[in-house]
């Protein structure tokens, strides 16, 4: 039996369809976000991020450093066990107390990633109610497919963000059948933003259940960062929130905010969280520095959107195809695998800009694009350098400007 | 609809059981392992930890612990994306090529925990090899049977360890299938060890690949930390090696160790890899300082078993019913949930002794059970005062010492 001709026949298929995906080896320099150097085999060079999920730069801020550098000291690297068994640590339990006043729920249960949180936390909430129907978004994550696949329940698919389309699909269903609606607040790959409020109008006519992903809202939006949940006022309408503290909160983790048995319950019963270690102290306590920090400062969230802006703004100018959006997330359309990639390496080898293509199966294929994300520390010159360079790309590789791409989405 | 009476329902049933779990609220004191602090309702106590899976004492080494502090002041806390987004970094890079290296192996690939790089790892390979059959050790961990579970194809179970159960199985099997063996090395409730050669034997008579799990071996056992399949010699004869960092080396994250062309597969396909965010580079770094470390020290590996050899011979002497082990897994049958619980919680008020009660579904029923692992760090004293400790609380239920205790094995 030749076993390796299974793995490089997969591997062969992707080189062949062009998405072979090679990681850029990066080094951020904390104090000069979004500057990194990248270490090629020729040796290292001196770029600029444009596509990190450290949204607001805050994995480098100076508290949430501290507070890092001051646990692990104090009480050394990892957690040294499941929760059960001698892994619930104090940072922990503070963190889980610090989400739970963030969203305004009863309780909060950290996971070990956003993804792990909806995989193991959607299937658990289902199974737990016979007969569940899951009522998903089209464009929903990855990590809440699997969890939604897990169930092993009944679910249907509504088109996104379509309230008429999910109103159609509750009213067929039995009345007495438990029923969850699952979708996120704000979709990262095109940065459009869900109806929640019709979508909580709709539960409660219905009698449904709602989760929301919130990962790449929370921190960034509502008053203290806790979502666009938050900032819709209807935080409180939502049972299940879901969020992270790897993105705008600059650490590691995922987590859900609820009631206090529905936390409990999946608490109890979710494999994905009995059966793994906990979470490092110095992470739990740099995430709950920068959840601290957020809730009252507000300097991050204005400046990140003053910032997307004028990206958004200045490319436009420039007949780049910036794909619209009423969030911080700038997609810029391509179209193709390979021009795709190609972008990005010119990017990378000719200009210092770091932007990673963004590819099947991330997007569906034919929607292929670069994913621009601005953060407070991305300055006037920094904007007009990726303004230039990416005219010079497109030049290069002949891709059409604002009119042409248009057309073609 | 009643959503409220599910999550009630369910945890009503844990507590009529008696099974339902309180989190001990721990804090370690780095440089006083296995000394720590419990907050309770009442305020701070005074505890030693005799359950913890950080079994080498390592999230508290300096080394260690120094290695998180400078890469976190210098480069920040996160990753600040996924691998292939922006979350590649230098300290992941040369973790995965200390990883390699350790086991022997050309590449190694790094997964936010050893659950998820069993969970995604195993279903990713299984899914690769059209028609594949896995063959399952009955014992295996709840995360490899997620994996094996959504990998979808046939799985056999065969009995815990019984090579001769295995071979009749393979040899049931077309030889023309593509076949994977998945089992551990060391089995963490039972602390027992798997016939590796004998297994390695059979995989090459009937060509099957191997996937072990060293989960509680690596650091531990062969020269340079290996894990059992160095220790036995046969390490290169085993396809995948997986591993954490979350256990002998005091951190966090799993991994698996393999060719090239599998890691690469595994890289490219697995869906709990692509769609998370990287682990933070101070971790990534911690790790490698404690794997560098235990690669030349043995003076943790030997002081390690001297001390489980000695908790063994104090508490054996002493009449407590301690299950036979080969390994530094010291486990004592009780046989009762709840007198589990309460031999448990009599030894963390009365006596300072935390040791969290192993109940289903870690164990079958009637397996209930605690489960000791000394540290390199636990001294004659400690040794003594747990023996006298658990003398009390057997006497105190009433529960029965050696030879009463092994016939209810």
């Amino acid at each position: 039996m030749d076993y390796s001709k299974f793995f490089s026949d997969a591997l062969n298929r992707l080189h062949d369809e062009r998405r072979y995906r090679v990681f850029a080896d990066l080094e951020r320099i904390a104090g000069r976000f979004p500057h990194a150097v990248w270490h090629t085999p020729n040796g290292p060079r001196n770029v600029v991020i444009w596509c990190s999920n450290d949204y607001l730069g805050m994995g480098q801020h100076p508290k949430v450093v501290g507070a890092m550098v001051e646990t692990a000291t104090r009480v050394g690297t990892g957690a040294g066990g499941t929760r059960n068994i001698a892994g619930t640590h104090h940072p922990l339990v503070q963190l889980e107390e610090e989400l739970a006043d963030l969203h305004g729920k009863q309780a909060a249960l950290l996971f070990t990633s956003g993804y792990v949180s909806n995989q193991t936390g959607i299937s658990t909430l289902a199974k737990l109610m016979p007969n569940c129907l899951i009522l998903s978004d089209a464009l929903n994550h990855n990590s809440m497919i699997e969890g939604i696949r897990q169930a092993g329940c009944d679910r249907v698919v509504f088109r996104h963000n379509d309230v008429a389309h999910l109103e159609e699909l509750l009213k067929a269903t039995d009345p007495a059948r438990p029923k969850l609606i699952a979708c996120e607040s704000l979709y990262s790959m095109d940065g459009d933003v869900a109806p929640l409020a019709a979508i909580c109008d709709l539960a409660e006519r219905y009698g449904a259940m709602t989760y929301v992903d919130e990962v790449h809202a929370v921190g960034m939006y509502g008053p203290r960062g806790g979502g666009i949940a938050e900032r819709d006022g209807v935080m409180h309408r939502i049972d299940v929130l879901e969020g992270t503290l790897a993105k705008a909160y600059g650490c590691l983790g995922g987590y859900i905010a609820a009631n206090k048995d529905i936390v409990d319950a999946v608490r109890s019963y979710a494999p994905g969280f009995i059966f793994t270690t906990a979470l490092p102290p110095a992470i739990c306590s740099a995430a709950t520095a920068a959840i601290k920090h957020l809730k009252s400062s507000s300097w991050e969230r204005e400046r990140h959107q003053d910032r997307a802006a004028r990206v958004k703004a200045i490319l436009t100018a420039a007949g780049i195809p910036v794909m619209s959006t009423d969030t911080h997330i700038v997609p810029v359309f391509v179209g193709d695998a390979e021009l795709c990639k190609k972008a990005c390496d010119l990017l990378l080898e000719e200009h210092g800009i770091y932007i990673q293509p963004i590819n099947y199966p991330t997007v569906a294929k034919g929607a292929e694009r670069l994913r621009i994300t601005p953060s407070p520390y991305h300055d006037d010159v920094l904007i007009d350098h990726l303004a230039e360079s990416l005219l010079q790309v497109w030049d290069e590789l002949g891709l059409p400007l604002r009119t042409k791409a248009l057309a073609a989405e």
